[in-house]
Formats: structure tokens, sequence, C-alpha cells
């Protein structure tokens, strides 16, 4: 499409200043309303080098008030954030309800320079190409509003460009390697940036592609399309997103009341010989996966009272402290509600090598937000297969998912309510909410019930831990994991 | 004082195992005190490589519950971070209120490298360790438990390990280069350790030192030393701590009463002139401070509509968006709240090179907070000093700081208040606190002319910008600081 592009007509300097004028007035009645209707906005900046992308980004910015927007430069990725997924440093960076981020650079950027440097394959670029349409329709979907420009200028113009940074030492930092590399082979970047921009042009966050040979012209592209978008998705706004259809490939798993609880016991003699031998292996295993640099990522939902603390200390009784973090989930707090709901878990999960265990998940959206009304049905009926989308990029950077949901019956939850309440240490851990959500015992069956049948996928499987007897659903979860991660080491050389 | 260490006599194993047992069901018991409590908790562990720090971490751990505590490893510094003051990285990581932060090396690790290294020198040195003993004592002033355990081993004893380590493939990748170098010198090392812990034995966060010979005997005596730090905090917990005298060199300043505004007026001739030439400088200036990698910090007080917004526009106007960032600080967020007054500041430093702006500042202390009761007395009235402390790290780290007072009178705010309310696409900027705030002018003057006296240092001097003419302010605030960079630029090379 860039190699097709036909640019609109430059209207004369008048009326260029003229309207821009009107449009960064416009920009700025825009700014309260995308505030009062909590609209998070991102403006994504790539194209060639030298094409002005920074100096418009200058020009744009003055219309707004610094408490609602924030300007973000993403470089080159380090060492340390090359241990993360592909996404992590991006879905970091979003911006909260009623904000913009300005972006110079983004993905693209990386995707493109690691294309031409032959550091990915197709297979890879694939990959990558589909990660970012998915997350740019699930960040659409759930309200974002996703603009993206290419700053487009022809080779003659960029080489002038460069040359006169080069020229004054104050700039001269400013040319990069890659901005030389890039003009040299102008015409092979070009292929590779057309390709790139056809391949990610969704009609939910479609690409702009700005005439950049003159600045002023192109500030008031930008804030003509701006405006546009800004004002479609204002009116939009209440508009829920279309539901997709799961498109992963489910594993059965038993309902709730399939799951028997009486026979599902230990004893003490065994629990013990299984709990030592198992540790032991676990122990041995995450030094392996260390080295090999597998990351490691453990659910854990269920029912209160059912014995997730406990089951999780036998897990970390068995690790290195410095290669593991448990990360206990409760109500978001107003930053992390701001944000796509999957934000603060992008945002904690492990370095590759490292586990990570969330005592309670990204799943509250499709049972307590889902039943307490948090969020909208749509936002919780979508959520299902966002969160495989979300799973599926983990297992692709490599990771092992496991998921546990923790079963007890009712009667086993009211024993060990009244026992908590009884004893004066562990009252702590019990709350009005907890009694409050356990009248509700049937709607969250019927939940979690659902939850399972949707989300049980072949590279991120639910595993029931009948936990009735607590022994024995530590020695069982002991038992998935090390099979899981003796599979994970012996896959990977 | 670890060359004249003398052990404690290790008990019988039998001894250790029941006393071991004792003490973690005291630690459990404590938790949910420190909880209570709102006691934040940062324990540090320092001391050889091999000297089992992360086995006895993770023994520790086992007897608190994950929702309160977090283990953080903190390795060699990256690249990044290298362009971040030497305390960013740490300050980061402290704990909030109620939690735990046990951290394998800390900032000792560090400082005792690069000296080993010769990457820094004794002036050097001596400025880490004095930012270190500041900052210890900041936290504790405010309420932070620091528990500092240094694990010494003899020289055959680590030798041992690390031979251990080496011989597994899958712990081989935990023995790095410079713990073989250390074992190699290690008497080297012991002069420098010991002279660090010398030099960092503060009373309020005194160094133990761990015989680390066996680790269930390490185990206990962290334990022991642990579990009585806490015992003491939570005694000590409504205690204040001492207020410090301001040790800093002040220069005067006005009192508000003192400075005349009817005649800081500017025409509009003269504004437009200077505003073009002023900001043509700032832009050069911007860029060769990037060169030269020179952090800027800028921080904005003021009245309420004293103009403070269009000030700063002023400024950016003339800056490269990749290179700054505006941060408007409003009241803390829960997790803010939390941790250290001065976290969230720290937290957004700007990189060398990047130039930060802040919208109102850490001096909210000492007026929002003081007049507010949101701090106690002491709290705020310690505050002047550790806030120059905090200006100092950021001098000495190579930062230009320039602080602005933006100064109206009672009449114009009233003026300003009025026409905002009446103005629609204004009134956002306008809300009923604003106007509770006016009904106390006459203490928060009381409060600014106390705070301009007292932190208003060499290093990070107050200037007042008179606004009842806004033109006359910006242009003002514009010289200031094309003088400061410009000065900053030519003592740097």
């Amino acid at each position: 499409m860039l190699k097709d592009f036909v640019k609109a007509e430059r209207p004369e300097d008048d009326i260029i200043a003229q309207e821009v004028k009107q449009a960064r007035e416009k920009l700025a009645v825009y700014q309260t309303q995308i505030k009062e209707a909590k609209l998070p906005v991102m403006v994504i900046f790539e194209g060639w080098g030298a094409a002005g992308k920074g100096s418009v980004i200058g020009r744009v910015i003055r219309s707004i008030d610094p408490r609602f927007f924030v300007v973000k430069t993403m470089a080159e990725p380090t060492e340390e954030e090359l241990r993360y997924p592909f996404l992590y440093r991006y879905m970091k960076e979003i911006p909260e309800a009623g904000k913009f981020t300005f972006f110079d650079d983004f993905w693209m950027e990386e995707v493109v320079n690691q294309k031409m440097r032959g550091e990915i394959d197709d297979a890879a670029y694939a990959r990558r190409v589909k990660s970012i349409n998915t997350t740019e329709r699930s960040l659409t979907d759930n309200g974002y509003l996703v603009m993206k420009f290419f700053f487009q200028i022809s080779r003659k113009r960029q080489k002038k460009r460069l040359r006169a940074l080069q020229d004054d030492k104050n700039t001269r930092w400013r040319v990069s390697e890659s901005d030389l590399h890039e003009n040299e082979h102008y015409n092979e970047y070009l292929e590779v940036y057309d390709k790139y921009l056809e391949d990610t042009n969704r009609s939910a966050a479609p690409w702009y592609i700005i005439d950049a040979q003159d600045k002023k012209w192109a500030e008031l592209q930008v804030l003509r399309f701006l405006n546009q978008g800004i004002d479609t998705a204002l009116k939009n706004h209440a508009l829920a997103a279309p539901i997709l259809q799961n498109t992963f490939r489910l594993n059965r798993t038993p309902l709730l009341s399939e799951v028997t609880l009486a026979d599902k016991t230990i004893s003490d003699d065994e629990y013990k010989k299984e709990l030592d031998r198992l540790q032991a292996k676990l122990r041995d295993l995450h030094n392996e996966l260390y080295r090999k640099k597998i990351p490691v990522i453990i659910a854990y939902e269920g029912w209160d009272a059912a014995g997730k603390g406990g089951n999780i200390k036998r897990i970390t009784a068995a690790l290195d402290p410095r290669g593991y973090q448990v990360l206990p989930i409760a109500s978001p707090e107003p930053h992390e509600k701001a944000r796509h709901f999957l934000w603060r878990f992008w945002t904690r999960l492990p370095k590759d090598g490292h586990i990570a265990i969330f005592d309670r998940t990204w799943y509250g959206r499709v049972m307590v937000e889902r039943l307490e009304g948090f969020c909208s049905e749509n936002d919780w009926q979508r959520a299902y297969n966002e969160m495989n989308e979300f799973e599926k990029e983990l297992a692709e950077w490599g990771a092992v998912v496991i998921k546990f949901w923790v079963q007890i019956d009712n009667q086993t939850q009211l024993e060990r309510f009244t026992d908590r309440q009884n004893t004066p240490e562990k009252q702590w851990k019990i709350t009005d909410e907890d009694w409050r959500n356990r009248e509700k015992w049937d709607q969250y069956e019927e939940a979690v019930n659902e939850m399972l049948q949707k989300t049980n996928t072949t590279f991120a499987p639910w595993y029931i831990l009948e936990s009735n007897d607590k022994k024995y659903a530590r020695i069982k979860a002991l038992r998935i994991l090390v099979d899981s991660l003796k599979k994970a080491c012996k896959d990977k050389k």
C-alpha cells in the first residue's frame, strides 16, 4: 500500500496555517471529552528515519494539557527486555483511560529491523504480525482508540535531512547506523515496510500514510486524521465490540459436579514420601529450566479456603527464592482498573528461566467481575478468547503455562470457614466478603464450569486439584508440575 | 568489624532444630502484626558468593504468606540503569507499608565490586557511602525497618562450595567470574568488605554478621535477629524520629510579602521578541545537553491559577518531545501512599540527557500534606532536610535542578478563578477544592515562606516567577533556564 500511495494535494501555505490552527483548537476541546468519556488513545508514529515524526509529535502535543498525555520513545529492546515476550515492553506502556500516549516508533520498527537484519525468519515474522494484529484488536475491543501513522519521505529527501543532521555536532548523535543503512537500501526497506503495512492494516486500527516531505503539511494531515478518529471513537464509545468466536482447540473438562472428592485421599506415610521425592525432583528441574531459560507460569484459581496457599507453599518450598515469585492478585488498584484488564498481568510476567505463581489470576474477569457486574456482559463474554490469546502468546514465547482449579465441596468450605473464624491466628484469612461470596456458590459454579470449558486449551490446560484432602491436592499439583517441566526441559536442548 | 568478628557458639543440632521451629512460628505471628502496624520491612542479605544467602532466604520466607513479601535479586546494573542515579534502581524496589522485601544483594555489592574493579576512586566511594547512609536514615526515619545481614564464610569453605556448584551442569551457571575472583583475592575483598561494614554501621540500621559455615545455623541466626528487630520496631513504631538539623548551606530568599508584582510586566513586542530568541537558544541547548548526557529536573510550585501550565508550555514548545516529560503530580495513589514519600518521585526521574518537568512536586509534603494533616508534624518538619538530601543526590549525579515558585497576589487569583468559572472550556480547571484552598491563603503563605527559606540550597535554588503578568513570568523562567543550562553545558566537556 505504501508503493501505491497517492499523495493528497498539498494546500497553499496560508490555508495550511489556518486549518492547523482550527484543528489544534478542536483537539484541545477533544482532550476534555476524552477525559470524561474515559477513552484511552494510542497514537503510534512509524516511518522512515528523519521523516520528522518527533517534530510533528512536538507540534501536536502543544494543544494538549500535560495532565492528559505522555510521549514514549521506543528504542531497540535492551538485553533485559529480550528476556520477556516480544509484546511485553509495549503492553507495559499502554495509556490509561482518558489519556493519550504518543509513541515515537512502536512494534513495527522492531519487527521490520529484525526482518531486515535476518534475525527472524518468515515464520517468526508471521507470528509477530499475528501477535500484533491480535493485540490491536483486543485493545480496540476493550475501548482503546489506536491511531497508526506512517511517515513517508523520498530517498532523496531522507538523504538531505540526514546530511543536515550530521553537519551539526549537536544533532549528529541523532543519526544512527540504521538510518544510514535504511537510506542506502531504501528500496529493500520500502518492500518490507509495504508488506508490513498491508499485513497489519485492519479496520479497527487502520494505517494512515502521511506525506512527510514538508513538516507543516505533515502536521495538518496528522491532526485531520487524529481528530476524525477521536470523533468517531467518542461516538462509538458506547458500542460493544463483537464477541469473537473462540478459535482455539479445546479439550473437554469435567463439570465440577462430575468431580468426585471423597475418594481422592492419601495416607500420611504416602504423602510424606511423595512430597520429599517430588520436591527433590522439582528442585533439580528448577535449576535446569533456569539454565535453559524456560519461563513458567502457574495459575491458581479455586474456591475460598480450598487450600491454594498451602498448595503453593509445597511448591515454593522446593524452589530457589531468586528464581520465582508468588503474585497474589487482589482487586485492581485505580491505575490498573484504568487500563486493559490484562495489563496488570502483562506487567507481572516473569523473565525467561523464572517461575511466576499467580494466586488468583486474569480469570477473575469471568468469575468475580462477571458476577459482581464489574464489567459488561460483552466484556466478560469476549474475555474467554482474549485470555486464550494471551496464554497463546506466552506459550509461543516458550513458557510452560499450567492452570490449577482447586476444588472442594460446599460443606468442606463451611467447615473451614468456621474453623478460621474460631482460630485467632487464622481470623485475618476470613472476611465478610468470603461469606457473601459463599452465598453465591451456585452462580460461581456455573461461571467456573463455563470458564473451564472455554479455556482448556492444549497449550495452557486446566487441571483440577481435588482438595477435600489437601494433602492429596498438593501431591497431585507437584506431580503435574514435575511432569510438565520434565517434558519442557526435555523438549528444549 | 568483619575481621574482628567473634562467632557466637553454635548450639547442638537438636537445639537448633527446636529453636528454628519456634522462631518460624514467631515470625508467622509477626507477619500479621506487621500488616496491621503498616510497618514496611527491608531485609538485606549481603556477603560472600556461595555463602548461602539464597538458601537461607528460601527458608525464612516459608513462614510468611506470599501476600506479605517479595524477594528481589539485585544483579549488576544494566546499561539502561547506569543512566539513572546510583540509588534509583534500589529506591524503586523498597517495600510498601505492611510488607517485607527480601533483597538478595543490595547496594553494598555494587559499591564493593566497583571499588575492587577500580571503577570508582576513593572520593566516589565516599560519596556512595554517604548516599547509602543518608538514605538508610531517611528510610528508618520514615518508619521503615531496615535489617542488614552479612554472610561470612572462610576462604576454604567458599572454594569447596564453588567447586560443588561447578561440578553439576545444572548449577554451573550459578558460579560467576566474580565469585571466582572473590575467592582468589579473598583477603583483598575481606579488607574492602570490612571497611564498608564499618562505614555503614549506623544505629538505625546496624549490620548483623552471620556465621554462614553451616546453613541451618545461619538460618537460626537470621531468624533470631529478624524477630528481635521486628519486635523492637513494632514497639517503637509510634515514636517519632528525631528532626535533623538542616546541614546544607542556604541562600536567603525574600518573603512572599516582599515580592513586588505590579512593576513586573513586559510589553507585547518585547515578549514576542524575547520568546523567539530564548526558545531558539533552548532548542540548541536541548540538543547539546542530550549529547553531553546532562539530566535536567525542573520543579514547578505556585498558587492555583498562577499560570504554571502556560509557563511550562512556553518551555516545552522549544523541546524535542522525545527528550522531555511533563509530570503532573496529583494526590498519591494507594500504592504510592504506602511507601516513602519520595518514592513516587524517585521512580519518575529522567534518564541522563533528558528533562523532567514536575508540575507540582515533592514539596507537597510541606504544603498541602502539612496543612491538611496528611502527615504528622514530625514528618513534614523532617522533610525539609530529606528533600534537600534528595536534591543533593540529583545534583551530585550531575543533574541541573531548578525550582520555580510562581507568584501572584490574592486578588489576581480571585479574578482568574472567576474567569475560569465563567468560561465553559476552562471550567474543568477549577474545582471546589481550589476554592477551599483559597480560603487558607494565609496559612499557605506561611508554609511557602518557611519552605523557601529552608530549601533554597546552592545546588537546587528556588526562583520566584512574578506572574501577575504571565508573559513576564514566562520570559523570566526561560532566561533562568537558558542561563543555567548554558552554564551546565559549558562546565561539562
